[in-house]
């Protein structure tokens, strides 16, 4: 076996508490290396004479990716304590690995083994329970209904009467989302991620003025509360943006550092790098990306972190939302992050905490921090296979197969799985507006582990490229909305609903690839049903045989709601799916 | 090259943040394989069109294992933000590395490269400046000396009498170390780690009954003081044991619990598994191992953090101490470590934290929980090599790369050197009473990345296999001591504090091992001069070329303190070194 290939590491994806009494453990092995892998474990102290009396486990080999095998175990240690190795099997060898390295033979010394010192119940990474079975549905509120034309801004457009500029305003507001509830409801949607919506002087709102203010173009907060409550009247958890890496020009303290510059009392809230501070030509101070607007907020300054918990409270406090997203997330430090954790949870327990991280954001999904990341690996391998048609089935089952490996299995099922956002062009057009393209990333999408996230407007076709066209007006014609997508939305998610095996609940497993036919069948698997999809991601029609074995098990057409022959084969239009469905025994 | 064998993730110790202003970066690469490593990176929004302006920087080959080499860089990001990836050349192949994967050719999406988001100095990992500078020796109270015969538990023993058995009381108090300061002092320690001095039952106390109290027969608090008083008049740091993984039997709350049971108020201190509550015939509570003296405390508990934070605090504020080392450090919560962290720090900032963890203790040394571990990947490979021969010089050269690539430099620099201590065999027993090797030993602790510690009476040559046999009364005849140990240990201190090379300041690298003679040479090397150590390890005299040109760099043989010829062929007698100093230009 390439032992250059074999890796692990406690404390991160490789090895995790996935609740208070069960380990996960992971070792990566190259590619059809092993036949066979097996955990050898103890308790540190029942170590005697150089051996542990018990044995040792198999493990099972829970996916691959094109260089490598992942082979898994879930254990539950007697006494919180583990100490563990690796007793892998091929034709030809067996080899031990442990933190000491690799071995012929049981090692003798307890300290090459790899620990798990003991299960604290309070390091446990731990997600709002309700967050697993949430389906978001995401709104940037200048764009989504404007109902009360009082509260419009100067200039404003008429709804939907051209493309958005980057400094359009249409005047969407809260009264426009309360109005168009049922929307929501209809769709089946079960949490609400709203854009930011405190004062500040863009319509995107990501440069805040004022955080304990309602943008007057949306309301005040009495209608937000009311936009709240109507949410939870309705079963839809809100979650708001927080806009911590950065302020906006005009917050107040920044004012206040341009106007008294080194006697202001503001100096130490920002990262400024000499005086006098001046934005143009170049800030010389900290900025996101290099936006003069958006001055770097110096949160390791106990007065910026008390201002800001003080916000992330108020708005839970007062208003009950049950969510934050944390805007640049990956920029602000990791203390504040505790902190800002520790104050949100004791306030409101249950309460969402969904970090915008685009790259590997394990140092962050620890349990000290963020409850999920937004899912942008998921992301780029679906849109690279489905929409964009660059990458093969093959690739796909590896890039997600990465995905699910990368992070613990407790922080993969609240992770927020985006398609699209107000940063990305939208999916449809990603697609070249093939809409059975569409189709297919909705359905992967909606039966894969995590909470899906639907930008508003995908569920009817809208289209456009990035910012601004990302952006365009809301369609509420129902003539000029694709009532056909509509309806497949729908039922994608009251599948996810109904049958607890396409949601969460369900094991994801890749059953085949075929790079030829581009298709690719997978299944979600709980202890009631197993429910098998096959993406028929190709323009050609396929006939193809489904390596599961149906006779004898009854199975259903989820999507047709019909029975179908116990036999194996089917065939698929071009872009076509079918959902299957087994009872399990 | 071989893809399997490449390893990089963020934010541990393949990249971290040196100091607020410098991210070192390192890459694992399959031994031999590559000839050239590139890193390739920029600021994330100086992304323009696909590319970055600016070029990629050449990364230094800075040690290899039996497997692997690793390459390694430190820069300083303009704007505290970097994305990057890796160029690998071999003699056939470029290849490009980042989080993305394999590429050919620098691929044009910035999701493809590893981000190190943001430099923030709260972030960064911190260890107090003096430690750097800091060679401890570690003291068992009862052992050391005993002074004030009023204070001695009932059936003391005569001092060094007999060996000791694991229930012995030989007496050792606080005025013995008072009285015997000059020892130290002439050996040139400047920090003594105290095993622990609360009252408990046993002779080791690592079962507290009273962590606000010192235990008797040491003294009392007036004693303590005037210790500490004067440990710091000559220069000498104080670090105190906390064991706060489980108090002891006699500990109050664990003894109202098993008088009230179900009704104490201390229920929840401890993890009951059920009542009555019962230590025998096996405790049906938590324990350290399966010690039923040693009720594990429930540090979740908010009433005990409380508790124990105020015993780091009272021992802080009342007595000065300096430093805290932490028994079973591993098995406590990660949460706890951060909230005591903070407190500590808060109180006395450059107070050291130290856990006692035997394994890779990443997680715990990520800026937020220790400064340091006790370093016994370090002691194993030390011991085998030199005291027990059972690796070669090779197999120890790789075993010391590992050392140090398994932790960021600003960690190692900390680290707890230790060869032996009051739970292992005595070290010159290791050796199989060779004092030769025993000598090797010191040499390469001494001259090593770290702060080194002594255990009491390794330096006059002490004898002993595991506890009890390592807790022999100190020997304070000098006509029993071993003089010559002793001054061999004095002069490797001093040339550590003479020579900041020899130090932390020393960059450490392997300059040759070989197996058929077994011995190894390596230098430390800083801007002013560099080092040159050859380390004999074999009852054969070797006659040997070392691997540098000393032709007008005028070298020094500085343990002999005489000029040496400018030629690198030396001879050592068996079991012999040599020191040899140039300075650089």
């Amino acid at each position: 076996m390439l032992r250059e290939a074999i890796y692990h590491r406690p404390k991160n994806n490789y090895a995790y508490a996935y609740d208070k009494d069960t380990l996960h453990i992971r070792i990566r092995v190259k590619k059809g290396d092993a036949t066979n892998v097996y955990l050898i474990y103890g308790d540190p102290y029942e170590w005697n004479n150089g051996r542990w009396s018990n044995a040792s486990k198999p493990m099972l080999l829970e996916g691959s990716d094109h260089l490598f095998d992942y082979w898994f175990i879930d254990m539950k240690p007697e006494f919180g304590r583990c100490r563990y190795g690796f007793e892998l099997h091929s034709e030809n060898e067996r080899l031990i690995y442990g933190e000491g390295g690799f071995f012929n033979s049981t090692p003798n010394d307890i300290n090459f083994y790899f620990c798990f010192p003991f299960l604290n119940e309070i390091d446990v990474f731990k997600a709002p329970k309700w967050v697993k079975n949430t389906v978001w549905y995401q709104i940037f509120p200048e764009r989504f209904s404007n109902a009360d034309p009082k509260l419009n801004p100067p200039n404003t457009l008429l709804w939907g009467s051209k493309d958005p500029s980057l400094t359009d305003f249409f005047g969407g507001d809260f009264q426009g989302i309360i109005n168009n509830i049922d929307h929501l409801v209809k769709l089946g949607i079960t949490g609400v991620y709203f854009n930011p919506i405190f004062k500040a002087a863009t319509n995107h709102k990501y440069d805040t003025i004022d955080y304990f203010e309602i943008d007057p173009q949306f309301g005040d907060k009495k209608t937000f509360k009311k936009l709240v409550d109507t949410c939870h009247e309705h079963g839809i958890k809100v979650m708001l943006d927080a806009v911590f890496n950065h302020s906006g020009f005009y917050f107040a303290p920044f004012q206040d550092v341009l106007k008294n510059q080194e006697k202001s009392n503001y100096v130490d809230w920002f990262h400024l790098k000499k005086f006098p501070v001046t934005p143009l030509p170049e800030p010389n101070y900290d900025t996101f990306a290099f936006t003069h607007e958006m001055p770097k907020l110096n949160t390791e300054n106990p007065e910026v972190k008390d201002y800001l918990l003080r916000v992330a409270k108020y708005w839970i406090e007062e208003f009950d939302i049950d969510g934050w997203r944390l805007d640049v997330a990956n920029e602000v430090d990791h203390q504040f992050w505790r902190e800002f954790r520790a104050i949100v949870k004791r306030i409101k327990p249950d309460a969402y905490i969904l970090g915008e991280i685009w790259h590997d954001a394990i140092p962050w999904l620890q349990g000290d921090q963020f409850d999920a990341v937004m899912n942008y690996p998921f992301t780029n391998a679906t849109l690279r296979y489905i929409a964009k048609g660059d990458i093969n089935a093959e690739e796909f089952a590896n890039q997600i197969t990465r995905v699910l490996i990368s992070y613990p299995k407790n922080a993969n099922e609240v992770a927020f799985n985006l398609l699209g956002s107000h940063d990305t062009p939208r999916i449809l057009t990603m697609c070249h507006e093939n809409k059975d393209k569409l189709k297919l990333l909705f359905l992967f999408q909606l039966s894969f582990i995590g909470t899906p996230s639907i930008y508003y407007g995908d569920e009817i076709g809208l289209t456009g490229e990035n910012d601004p066209d990302c952006r365009k007006c809301m369609e509420w014609d129902e003539a000029k909305q694709d009532q056909e997508l509509l309806e497949l939305v729908q039922r994608l998610i009251s599948l996810r609903k109904e049958h607890a095996a396409f949601g969460n609940s369900g094991e994801f497993s890749i059953l085949e690839t075929n790079n030829e036919t581009n298709h690719m069948t997978y299944s979600k698997k709980n202890a009631q049903e197993t429910i098998i999809i096959t993406i028929n991601n190709s323009k050609n029609p396929i006939n193809i045989t489904i390596p599961f074995d149906f006779t004898n098990r009854k199975p259903t057409d989820l999507w047709n709601n019909k029975p179908l022959k116990e036999t194996s084969k089917i065939e698929l239009p071009p872009y076509g799916f079918s959902i299957i469905q087994v009872r399990n025994k």
